[in-house]
């Protein structure tokens, strides 16, 4: 276990270290294993997996989220996440404004404002 | 107009030509527009953009369908088109086990439900 | 009581009268009451306000079941259910066109099988 | 009407009166109905029914709205009410890790947000 | 191509000039093309076409942006838009409160809030 | 990790030993990871943490999945799997009943036609 939640561990820091601590910070009171489970789970199970490449990992996280629509605050940690493991700006515009055709236009327009909001926080 | 149609059709062929085909046929009666705007807009404007290759358009695709979890037989045309434009069979499945941390077990175990019968279908 | 379930099971026949019979047969052993509360509440308090005619009514219904992607066998009713009220065969699939724009082509393709489907139907 | 009314009255009441006094001071100017709607039918004729007590039907509310992902307000008012009717802070928090399943990590963690900022203002 | 994009420009200036010019502003420098589509496809294709008015086009959108919760801007530009091509506020109101029967009560309630705030705003 | 999976494997026997074997032997050949995830995560870590008994856990997943609407497999075995555990079909059928407050009449009535279909099965 301790060893699934090491490469987690590493795993979200790759992809999103700020996020990772926010996180873990902010269920800690409320639901420690939640934050326990991302690590574990998510990243030390999920997104180590061989056979497809992080990056690719991180642009499907991308388009679920924008199509889903309900995770605001998830989708931009991913925006985040995806250009910290080597995706470039216009690869992730680009996966936003294909789901146009997946999750209608709203979806895309939303998607684009946080792709916004975080390409600005970084500069 | 005609050009972005013979774009968007030679788009949609090399994607799943067998998809393309049905849908034109199924709603040439109907609703023959929407067919043409598949092919048009969808095809012909989105997936023929630059800036993501065409491996990577139709992993997201996976993830949002998956996801979403309503649009059964166009999971199934794009898990076909995935393989028929590079994607292994593995990258398929992961991207759709993936979706387990967005939108939960059943979206992913009816995704996997979609691949293997494509899968078995193609042989 | 009485009154409201009376009002309600008028306009649901008004609407759709097979849809009306089958719930309620579908309902009386396992959940009557839910299929009072369809009539009672749904057609005896929502469908007979004031404000908006029946057939504008029935498109709204056909556009957010359509985007929903979730509810087929409702989508039908209410397909057919427009027709009963007077709404053309065009304007439902006018209405399951746009929602384009708002739920992506796979709900809007899945909405027009569903007319179809209808329309066959009733020949 | 007035009885189902005044029983619904007393049930929304008891499971969270803030937010009954808002949401009827709410929508009195603009479409009344809708909170009499509410009052009436969701908690005078479902909250009301026999075969399940209270306590579940608030557990099963909250994991639906954490679930859905798009009622944030609403989703507040039922942890609340959870309280309200004897939940254990524990038993929500549980309700709501068990959605990681069913709907994924995003929405498990906005719910617990949710949890927090109500056992926060509650104190 | 041109042509489209100026059928399309009339028509959504026509339906919410204000959110159309704050539209393309948003997206100018991150995605222009994304603000194109809108115009081009969403207005120039599917709101300019036959077969039905533009006040039941509006309805069916409000209905669909209600039902699905997850896009507040756009629900709330297009209880804007529906207003300017004609519909009263009772008409908008009752669309809302329909989808209770169709996406439950937080789906309306929160639609109710969304055009109590463009109600407002216009005065 | 064998300990979580062993753990997991008797939790979802005690649930649902038909599902759970169905749903190992269905992903075995494609995605056995995703099967022992199910296992291991879902059972082992999920469903046999305190604070909340199982009665409720299978309640809150029955109005998670009937409200969602988009997973009828998974909401077939849930409800089985809350006959299981003790929950009466009174129970299971005002869970489902209760959505209509959140989630509409059709995603409540498309439940309880899951329940009929399982009980019946059942006998």
């Amino acid at each position: 276990m301790d060893k699934k939640y090491s490469k987690g561990k590493e795993m979200i820091d790759t992809i999103h270290p700020d996020a990772s601590k926010a996180l873990i910070e902010n269920l800690k009171d409320i639901a420690p294993d939640l934050g326990r489970f991302v690590v574990e789970f998510a990243y030390g199970e999920l997104y180590t997996r061989p056979g497809l490449d992080l990056k690719s990992r991180e642009l499907a996280t991308v388009a679920a989220l924008t199509a889903m629509g309900n995770a605001g605050p998830q989708l931009r940690d991913h925006i985040e996440g995806a250009l910290n493991v080597g995706c470039s700006r216009e690869e992730i515009v680009e996966v936003i404004i294909q789901m146009v055709a997946y999750a209608g236009f709203p979806a895309a327009i939303n998607g684009i404002e946080a792709a916004k909001e975080v390409f600005q926080k970084i500069g």
